[in-house]
């Protein structure tokens, strides 16, 4: 032989299908529990057949293979199902984005060509605004947790328990094509309409079996077939970070909150004795507050912190709850999880501080990911901790591209590598830490500047209430920050002072000195967008107006 | 659509390669420990080093993508080295079984088309009888521990460390397709030449992926990060069962022993602190008793064994010596591993005997693996721990096929499934337990009667020394078990007495009472095979032509 001969595709060659992550799960732990809020409880044996019954019914109802099936629910063992039947079926489970706006929502079920809508009875409103603009040939279910009589004009073709009540338990999954198209979502951009990233089924058993490595183990920042698992980030969004699919080929006990109330939280936290989560900050924050209210032990919880940076003050806090608290990274395009802030072993031995500032990474890649900080001409930059360049990866789950949507695809997708937007350096241990948005980066003389990280340190001065730093063109720098100032009230305006301020931590070496910025400019307020995040887009155009006047 | 449309392959199609368990590894730690016995100590770092030397090495002699690489060494970091060298340049890795008679490796040698052989000097002696039958163009490297000069007409074109010594650090390893075959190994059958299993890198690295899932976890039955792995099954034999590349994804330290002795196994488990291993039943008896001679104590050590049935005597013995033991199950064809024998967290509280019963099962199916017991019409037999079947299986990591044998091929693969020749019950817990061969099992009036069963009665009777029970053609039963008995030194011959004994087990429910035999010949002795099997081939003849001889 004298080429690397692919060996052929024949009886031997075992499809990934989300169906053997049941399976495992069912053989493994067939009287676990699958537990919703305080409203159902299940074992293994129940959900598999409750499985079988949603695709009977769903068959029953026309749904064929290629079809997509929609789901507007809040996190139920109802949506678990969905996760497995729809695309245990062939058919493509699209998870609504529910905080989405009506107008939005409209967006993504037209987009995404949805025929079956399965929705809880809540967001009957929603649709209901929008229903004489969704196209034609899309049929509801309701999911109802009530019972009392929905008034609505709109049609139901049924109704979930009755569906399933009617349905035969056994269906004849087919054999799919490994690469057959398993789910479809939406993000949500600053700008334009949402995008739909989408994943196979090859794509879901390949993260499932990565994270599930990443987090096997004994001791710290664990998931294991013992732990009791709560998301509480949403199951619309990228399957829940894929945990519930970790979960059931594990065999482990689940517990589905519904919507997210701080007192339920703390409540099923206590009562289902919950030892793995997966939250936002701000959730983290509510729960954490929650718990210390009422005195509620933390101690066996176990929680990926995800969605935005977590801040060290907040994992204190966690950690002084007794949580085993830890950053993960990873986005709606990328399956999402990328990399894990877990401690080493020989961390542990390290002082608190240290230990919360590696939680509060973003972390260090998991298997199967490749990853790697580029700068412009895609040359690897040191992995120091200093030097910053843009994320760019590949791994066996990334999203191919946008639905329907090739321009967006060819700029998410460059010379073979996903480039995720996000700036980043990596330090010796192989610790991943995202310091700012590519946009957002202020590159100026060769260097990159992050604007988080000069955000920071402007805050720390005593007469600071709020700050943004955006990057300005300049003809021999390419860049220069400009710092945008609201003052705590009765503060003088001391642009001077300030650049001291900044220029004593250029000096202890916390930022270059290319990046303390010449101008400051004091304003009244920040413009933020409709979530509150920093609006730097609309800061930059303020300030070009503003130089155009100065000239 | 109307249809499941499969996902093209395009740049997200991240393929699953060896290489990627290896970056795994590295990243998690590359200051952890390879240890090759007394001989040397590499970090992971040093030794992601020597992997790109060996393959700019290998280059620098030839070796290309598709080319054929051996290795004729005992368990050593060298042959690690191998392991993802060679399947990461794109050449298949070969390993040569030396356990072979030297015309079987001869045979091996040329069916594979080896093109590089590289022999541990202790082998050279094997190959010079061989030499000049071994088809031409194939080159020796020399694995030398010993350093004193060979007396040789053989010619290497390298010494393996020299070899690395001057060759690169850096090899750019291709992005291979995950089809490309990665490995080869020749199993041996009872009778004829050896056969030639093989392995792609998705293969390889889906099995690595799924075994890792069995075993993460805290308690009973784990293989974490922190554990410390020692291969008591060969590096040629199936990879050493895949745990090598579970080890290296993990960044678990790692003991290679070289040849198994049992002073120097024991050596190392103690200095080592080793935690985890595999072997066979009678390496384990050999490391209990040689670890109980010495005092070493082996309570931290997890060992799984496979390659022959785990009897209840022997695990009793390695729990009572604080071992945590359990059985495997698979085949060279199987990649290996399709189950395995831990004790769920509730069987712990259980006593020891029931415990042991359940180390010593089959085990149950890992996650990926679809496993069924079936009847000659491939009808699922009930899953009632008495109801026997045919194990038959699917999972990515099985060998399409015998290599260049397509006959042997389609005879291992029907109907979709992986015939494994192996008769199993599996319990209402989902526990395999392999009851008898294919080809020895009784079938008689509709059942399936077990000969090992059978026998393992018979030898209860006091004055049984050995015994066989072999299937003979009846015209009204199918077949009837037929019992050979090699009675003790002075007891007399009675077949009705040993009858009553049967009957009482039949009564007891331990065997159907249509497995009792009619028919009990008392012989002298019972034929073996070369390797001390029962030889059932040659007794059904010599009990046909007794039969014909009494007609």
């Amino acid at each position: 032989m004298t080429a690397a001969t692919p060996l052929s595709t024949s009886s031997a060659h075992s499809h990934l299908l989300i169906r053997r992550l049941l399976e495992a799960g069912l053989r493994r732990a067939p009287e676990q529990e699958i537990v919703y809020a305080d409203k159902r409880r299940l074992s293994y044996r129940e959900f598999g057949a409750r499985v079988g019954r949603l695709a009977s019914g769903l068959a029953a109802l026309g749904v064929q293979a290629g079809d997509t099936v929609a789901v507007m629910d809040w996190d139920t063992h109802r949506y678990l199902e969905c996760f497995f039947a729809v695309p245990m079926m062939g058919a493509v489970l699209h998870t609504i984005n529910v905080r989405l706006s009506p107008e939005q929502i409209l967006h993504t079920i037209n987009h995404a060509r949805d025929d079956v809508i399965l929705v809880n009875a809540e967001f009957v409103p929603v649709l209901e605004q929008i229903w004489s603009r969704v196209d034609a040939g899309k049929r509801l279910v309701l999911l109802d947790d009530i019972g009392a009589p929905l008034q609505t004009a709109l049609e139901f073709v049924a109704e979930y328990e009755r569906l399933l009540d009617t349905a035969e338990p056994e269906f004849d999954f087919p054999e799919l094509d490994e690469n057959t198209r398993a789910t479809t979502f939406y993000t949500t951009g600053t700008t334009g309409l949402p995008k739909g990233v989408y994943f196979s089924h090859r794509q879901l058993v390949l993260h499932t079996l990565a994270v599930r490595d990443a987090l096997g183990g004994p001791g710290q920042g664990r998931f294991n077939a013992g732990d009791v698992y709560m998301p509480i980030t949403p199951m619309f969004h990228v399957h829940a970070w894929g945990l519930p699919y970790v979960a059931t080929m594990l065999g482990a006990k689940q517990v589905y909150p519904g919507r997210y109330a701080s007192e339920r939280l703390v409540d099923l936290l206590e009562r289902e004795r919950v030892t793995f989560s997966h939250c936002v900050p701000t959730i983290l924050q509510m729960v954490l507050d929650g718990a210390a209210a009422r005195d509620v032990d933390l101690s066996e919880w176990t929680v990926i912190i995800g969605g935005a940076a977590l801040m060290q003050s907040l994992a204190r806090q966690a950690v002084d709850q007794g949580v085993d608290i830890f950053g993960g990274y990873g986005m709606s395009e990328t399956g999402p999880v990328l990399a894990l802030a877990q401690l080493q072993p020989h961390m542990l031995d390290q002082d608190v501080d240290r230990q919360v500032e590696i939680r509060c990474k973003t972390g260090r890649a998991i298997a199967l990911v490749d990853l790697r900080i580029v700068d412009d001409e895609m040359n690897d930059v040191p992995h120091d901790g200093k030097s910053a360049g843009e994320l760019v990866v590949r791994a066996p789950w990334l999203t191919q591209g946008y639905l329907h949507d090739p321009a967006s695809s060819e700029n998410l997708w460059r010379g073979g590598w996903l480039h995720t937007g996000d700036i980043a350096v990596i330090d010796a241990d192989g610790y991943v830490k995202i310091t700012d948005r590519l946009k957002d980066v202020i590159k100026t003389g060769g260097e990159w500047v992050s604007s988080l990280d000069l955000e920071e340190l402007i805050l720390r001065h005593p007469s600071v209430a709020e700050a943004a730093v955006i990057g300005m063109p300049d003809p021999k720098w390419t860049e220069r920050p400009v710092a945008l100032v609201v003052l705590k009230a009765g503060q003088a305006a001391d642009a001077a002072g300030l650049r001291t301020h900044l220029h004593q931590f250029a000096v202890q070496g916390l930022i270059s000195k290319y990046g303390v910025p010449e101008r400051v400019v004091f304003v009244e307020s920040l413009p933020r967008t409709s979530v509150g995040k920093l609006d730097k887009k609309s800061m930059r155009v303020q300030l070009n107006d503003l130089q155009g006047d100065q000239r």
